[in-house]
């Protein structure tokens, strides 16, 4: 099968390679769409070390599974895969287990080819209402809900997500749905756009009123700036979500945190029974986030697009059958 | 009067000044005892700039007040002097008011007197079963249960106090309260005896199991160690309490707060309510804390001893009628 793999760090090679094998707890995936996220360009600039198959976001169709009653079902799939049996897994926190493997990541491939591999245990079948360009955004989109796992955030609570890229609108969304006053702050004007026409509020990060003070501040940029600028922004005894990663180290300063009270939830995966209900339901549409959608063939030019400033979701498609 | 008087960064002085002027919404109050806190020494370091009579922490009784039922009341009282009228205070957050002065800190002389005076707002009662060398604790034991007021610790939770001083102690005392699973982890044998005598578990900083974890550790350390093993000791998805503002700057890692969904509260001053009443239905005894009395006359002195490595609470006692 054709596959995309990353060699190494900057070294992106589309190969045909055999199709991988597939273990008794596990499923044989043909991939539909698969997505392009900032972790894939971050791997591939060198992040986590990784080789093999990048790619981690799709939706596809089972076609060989133990369990009959898989086969022939649309899914997407959980990237973490637990060991299942040290202390952190049998705490329920599978996904921090500190034995796993994550697809596309960190020993296990991913998703950029025509078939993947993935236990059963995480997968979830896709509701027919669901298009497949709306539900490869389903791993993203449950990484947004992971917030209201984590907090209590309430509907009179003032709300403000930094960022606009594709995490921070994703995010957005979700939190435009728990009736709080939403303001997005962001840097590109058609980006912000797209939550403007969902009636949410935003703002350009330089225009932001300096006096201005949220309960709640989503940061979702994974740059210093944001991260200066979420702090700012907060009221005291708020809280800050840490959704990104940041490329740069930065000091986070202790003194300002212990003196106004601050709380911080770092904030990573998330659970995607609701994501993909809250796509089923219609309450939140990603699709206006696909910037562009190329051939599995055409993937190292469609990694180039991904990368461009701007750009939002950059999607691989597989040839249908 | 007799005061302790801060006249710049490093320089202490024992003077005699004018009685305080008592404005009508405030009580003149004759100190009894005083406490000398950590924030003192950094204040006398230069800490906040501040130059003035030095003390927050005290128990004294009203001797004049334009309300007569306070006149001849033996009271504790909080620190933060809030503007009353900002959006902050009206936000109910007034401990956090941005034109607030703070008692023997910011624009408000201190404690380190024979007299102070204090907004009527800011005083609590003592209730008459509990002795002075106890009240004199009210403030740093509210801000011990402030973390409690901040997030909802489970019985069942397995939590940490991270530092041995006499902020990490209180604090322990508290949790000893709550019925969790508690360790404190510190560097002096007789610091650590005192809350072992109460069945607290203790283990000395280097001694720890390096795979040992916690579902709350609080960060009472002050130093950088200390809070890099705080961080070190949670499990996925748990909560570090920074209870102490750090004396150097600490670059606090922002990728490994997202992957672990570590959650952060910055805690500072907290309700003398619950304080007081730990204290009158004997849940807490702080009164092992006490490394020395001092008069207010040797005041410089008890300062020196204060610093000292080892040594706990020193108190300055006034001379009663």
């Amino acid at each position: 099968m054709k596959a995309l793999i990353l060699l190494r760090a900057g070294e992106l090679s589309l190969k045909d390679v055999p199709l991988p094998e597939r273990k008794p707890d596990e499923a044989r995936i043909r991939v539909h769409l698969a997505g392009i996220c900032r972790t894939d360009l971050e791997l591939y600039g060198g992040y986590m070390d990784f080789s093999g198959i990048l790619g981690h976001e799709f939706v596809g169709v089972v076609e060989e599974a133990d369990e009959p009653r898989w086969v022939g079902k649309r899914v997407v799939g959980e990237i973490n895969l637990p060991c299942g049996s040290c202390a952190t897994c049998l705490a329920g926190l599978g996904r921090h287990c500190p034995n796993r493997r994550v697809l596309g990541m960190l020993e296990k491939d991913g998703v950029f080819a025509e078939y993947l591999t993935l236990p059963l245990a995480n997968l979830h079948e896709v509701p027919s209402g669901v298009s497949d360009r709306q539900a490869v955004f389903t791993e993203p989109l449950a990484a947004a809900w992971e917030i209201c796992e984590q907090l209590h955030i309430l509907p009179t609570d003032r709300v403000a997500v930094f960022g606009d890229g594709k995490l921070g609108l994703l995010v957005a969304m979700v939190m435009r749905s728990l009736g709080v006053e939403l303001t997005v702050v962001g840097c590109h004007e058609h980006k912000l756009d797209i939550v403007r026409q969902l009636g949410i509020e935003t703002v350009f990060a330089d225009r932001l009123d300096r006096d201005r003070r949220f309960d709640v501040v989503v940061e979702a940029t994974g740059r210093k700036e944001g991260l200066e600028g979420s702090l700012a922004h907060l009221r005291p005894q708020g809280t800050l979500v840490l959704k990104s990663t940041l490329a740069e180290d930065y000091a986070l300063p202790v003194t300002p945190l212990v003196v106004n009270e601050i709380n911080i939830t770092g904030s990573r995966c998330g659970p995607f029974e609701p994501a993909l209900r809250s796509l089923a339901e219609g309450v939140i549409d990603p699709e206006p986030l696909i910037s562009a959608v190329f051939p599995l063939s055409e993937g190292i030019e469609a990694f180039r697009k991904a990368s461009e400033n701007g750009v939002l979701k950059v999607l691989l498609e597989l040839p249908g059958d």
